[in-house]
């Protein structure tokens, strides 16, 4: 057998990937109109596919991590592709939980009444459609089509290609649910091929089908999809978390926030990278903050005033400020008061989230209104930045952009509104 | 003398644009927090130095007008272009108008306490920097910079060339309204040059310090601005506003409407360019329709079931349906009830603003409902399209996009969010 030329590849490629983006198109309005109770079932029924078929999916992933292995990707790689029974389950109840939010479509944002009688509602509507581009983690893939499905989207899902056995099991598994409920099999649709050159269409926009692209992964991926996409991105880059300890803080509290917004999960996006602290501040609120930090296992970089105050702090280069470590690594630096605070945050933070510690009123406040960050904490720890801490159920990631979402992304902030205005024959003069 | 190498002056321009981009980004923050009283206080001051000033503005425009004689430009051009002492006053009074409005910086859009007793609040922020590209109405040099100060935005206001001596006179007032008020001068910034290149510059974000660009013309302006901006975009590229008349409809309010819709005002974007009439509708319905737009000074251009009622309708060609007509031409279009107005609307409207009249409450929902436009009206004029008109005082254009904002754009739709979150010590467990 002979290979298709590889321009006439490239042809059908494209032909197949705007398909896709037609077909989204269409069932988005399908999908904008299903009532609630049809999007519950379907997202329950994806749940009991993804339990009854959880052995069609282990296989499926079991050869993606042997191929993972063979072509010799990190351990830690594998781990995020791995799923297992557990992980299935929280999948499932994923969905679940998802079925059991507020449908955000038809809310009434707010309503009024004009002078002349005409009364306007601000009502959500979807966006359309979504598409969502993400690396080897599996879960993704449920997590991802449900919050678009429960936001009356559709949505084009792009695996990694490392995890598209795996992804393929769990799509089919949201295809049956869609079908049991009598909703459109294309509402969730999985790129069905590995060519890298998809994602290039993708973020093309597909003519126009596509109406946001949400990036689930590294800093590269967000990197390449921020700097190509012709449509608008939902995303944060990096998660540059400060936690600033003015003078005026209560000593325990800011040791126990410090150490946990640092080292509960070091991995996560609201982890804090750097702490800042007050030059007023005595200094053994400093040491017993550094101490903490070691004993709990962190590396402490910080400058003099650090070192000073424990012979383990080592000394801290200059681009360590500014840096998402992602590990038990905390950059440390003193500024003069909360206006040195503000400063540093705003010169090498990434506008994601930030914290001050104090028991002074004005200083918290002058923080949380200077800081132009899309989540601001006063006394408490900046691993609260997530849509499930903020009571808005299961998230698709945290933006930093400033337009449309700005901070955890959950269904209500993939909704769009329009004006609905009730007249009885008013006609405008003049 | 000898000129500059072209290289050099495209070099020197791009220079120029960046600073320009640096400084509004720096003046963004201080905007952020300048208070209310400050912004209004401006506001004020501006007013008072265009009054003050107008035949040095009146100088200038007369020079613009010439040019623009000399250069054989429409008639209507040099109308749009053309100042006097009203319309001077009018702008004025419209940053004295944005002066009252409620600042919508700072306001708590929702607020909730969890129950780890983390207190949260999503709190109103400027965007930060807008880009404003227009054509020759002088006017939006000043609406368009008083709209960005209200909402603590810097600006960066791009005027066509041939008003650009009109825009610069004006632009000084704003500016000495600044400085009367203590606030920086860059905060509304002209861009100093006719070179078309740099528009280019501001469409490419000048490195990060544009958020948002808001383009204010005609649709080459916009397809510009849309096909090569390189940040979000506000706008509407046409209007092609839609009413139907079900046959539920009562005729004198429909008869009522429908004129209002077409004739009230032919060149704004909430004008009805198509009436969609229901075909069970009586005949004397249609007809009355009909007549009343002939009567109004209407050219209608009909279907066949629109020209048997009256001699006069021209037949429709296929391209008048979706077309903006901007005039006194309306196309007419008799279709299978609600149905097929959604029908035709989805397929040919541009998701900014389409109505329905009908005493049928069931259908008017279905209407409301299914067709996916910025605003959808019931028993209401279509020229009611306008931010005025839903009691947000001036607007910056409206946009039919579904990110961010949606229908009439003004000072709060200018705005972002943050989340302010306050504890007492709340670190996350797990």
């Amino acid at each position: 057998m002979s290979a298709a030329r590889p321009e006439q590849k490239s042809q059908d490629l494209r032909e197949a990937m705007f398909a896709i983006g037609r077909a989204a198109r269409v069932v988005a309005r399908a999908l904008a109109l299903a009532p609630t109770a049809t999007k519950n079932a379907a997202l329950r029924a994806m749940a009991a596919h993804l339990r009854q078929d959880s052995a069609v999916i282990l296989k499926a992933n079991a050869a993606d991590a042997e191929a993972a292995q063979a072509a010799g990707l990190a351990a830690s790689f594998i781990d995020r592709l791995r799923l297992t029974d557990e992980r299935i389950e929280a999948m499932a109840r994923g969905l679940e939980d998802i079925a059991e939010l507020p449908d955000p479509v038809g809310a009434v944002l707010s309503e009024w009444t004009r002078p002349n009688g005409l009364n306007i509602a601000r009502v959500r509507v979807p966006i359309g459609v979504i598409g969502i581009i993400y690396e080897s983690r599996p879960n993704v893939t449920a997590d991802a089509g449900g919050l678009c499905l429960k936001s009356g989207n559709a949505a084009i899902l792009r695996t990694g290609s490392d995890a598209f056995r795996s992804a393929s099991a769990i799509h089919a598994c949201l295809v049956a649910g869609l079908k049991a409920a009598g909703l459109p099999e294309d509402s969730i649709q999985l790129i069905p091929t590995t060519d890298r050159a998809a994602v290039g269409h993708l973020l093309s926009g597909l003519d126009g089908a596509v109406d946001v692209i949400v990036p689930r992964g590294g800093r590269s991926l967000v990197e390449r999809v921020q700097s190509d996409a012709r449509v608008p991105v939902f995303a944060h880059l990096e998660g540059i978390c400060h936690t600033y300890v003015d003078k005026a803080a209560d000593p325990v509290m800011a040791k126990d926030i410090v150490v946990n917004a640092k080292m509960r999960r070091t991995g996560v996006c609201g982890a804090t990278e750097c702490l800042l602290v007050d030059r007023a501040a005595p200094s053994e609120l400093l040491a017993g903050l550094v101490t903490a930090l070691l004993d709990a296992g962190c590396e402490v970089r910080g400058d003099e005033a650090a070192r000073a105050v424990d012979a383990r702090v080592k000394p801290a280069a200059t681009n360590d400020f500014g840096k998402e470590f992602l590990d038990s690594i905390i950059a440390l630096k003193t500024v003069e008061g909360v206006d040195g605070a503000i400063d540093h945050i705003t010169r090498l933070g990434s506008q994601h989230t930030d914290a001050i510690i104090t028991s002074d009123a004005a200083t918290a406040n002058q923080f949380l209104t200077q800081v132009d960050s899309a989540i601001v904490l006063h006394n408490a720890s900046t691993q609260f930045a997530d849509g499930g801490e903020f009571g808005f159920g299961a998230e698709i990631g945290i933006a930093t952009g400033k337009l449309h979402a700005r901070g955890p992304v959950g269904v209500e902030q993939l909704t769009s509104f329009k004006y609905v205005v009730r007249g009885s024959g008013q006609i405008r003069p003049g």
